[in-house]
């Protein structure tokens, strides 16, 4: 129904969801998720509210793409530094220095300030909205998480993980340490930590 | 200052602090943090503002305190059951068995309902408030967390855990699991999966 977009429109368009996304972001990270409303994000972004009920249907909807963009934007910037995450979880074979690489990246994305208020206030959302917090789970936490169940499935078939460990738990043992430390502020968080949380879990506390 | 009560308002003082502790936490398990104050709360139970504030500085306070009650209510419990966790954790010399024991009545008692909307509300509200967060993380969680920390020194002198390991990340390849999926609904929680986590925080993932 909606005509094909010149180019130069399309060029206003991306503009303008790039702008959304932004104020989308920003508000949700001063005000928090409950005070923002697509009003207030239409005004910050300086587009009309019409504009955003084009494209999505809901605030927690603009800001689903928003994290989304956000995690394309960061796979870009690794993927100049010769590490594209959209491609899932390297696999050199070595396992633990694959692991350690990619909760290293985790842990810059989480400290980059950009990142840190709107991520704080939707996961504090989620954690009462039941229905929020079900639909960041689905499309933006789990998707994340299977990455490393494909990897942890990888090294099951060379030999590297135990073939009865499930992997979709068998993950939570370094990601969930990271989260809570992220999220409930239990402790401070760098690449040190994840490294020795990723040796932890692959060689176990008891003596071998 | 305060005349030192007789025995019969002793124990009308024990009702009003319970029923203070039951106001605050059902108000916040329903309305939410901010929306909770102390005028709410006094209503709820029954008393004047004046009786809350002559024994606590801030609605922070009394939640604390209700927390800590709630937490010595299931010690109780767990005591009449042979078990008392204010002792910390049991030391039998079999490290596996006694940290099974203390997951799954962790389990149980986030199961229990009293527990579980004000705790998620807090829990959110500290994500978002640095200062609250800070309380609670270190009055309420940092104490808990402690226990597994003796418990595993103990195994570490005991040979049961690797020198080498520090203890107070160690303990969070089984706590943190189980927080991110009761607190973020990112999965099932049960005796088989605190279980699971222990074996293979334990013994590690990769083939021994």
């Amino acid at each position: 129904m909606v005509q094909k977009p010149a180019p130069d429109s399309a060029r206003r368009s991306e503009r303008s969801r790039r702008a959304i996304y932004d104020a989308a972001l920003a508000l949700v990270g001063e005000i928090g998720y409950p005070k923002t409303t697509i009003e207030g994000i239409a005004a910050r972004a300086g587009v009309g509210k019409q504009t955003i009920y084009r494209w999505w249907n809901s605030k927690a909807d603009v800001l689903l793409e928003a994290f989304l963009d956000l995690g394309e934007q960061a796979a870009r910037a690794a993927a100049q530094s010769g590490q594209d995450p959209r491609d899932g979880i390297p696999d050199t074979g070595d396992l633990a220095a694959d692991l350690k690489l990619v909760l290293r990246a985790t842990v810059d994305e989480l400290l980059d300030p950009r990142f840190e208020a709107p991520s704080r206030a939707l996961a504090a959302e989620g954690l009462v909205d039941e229905q929020l917090g079900a639909e960041f789970v689905g499309k933006l936490l789990e998707p994340q998480l299977q990455l490393y169940v494909r990897r942890l499935r990888s090294a099951q078939d060379q030999g590297a993980v135990r073939p009865e460990v499930d992997p979709r738990i068998a993950l939570e043992l370094f990601v969930a340490p990271l989260a809570q430390r992220w999220l409930q502020r239990t402790g401070p968080i760098s690449h040190a930590y994840t490294d020795t949380l990723v040796d932890y879990a692959l060689y176990g506390l008891a003596p071998r």
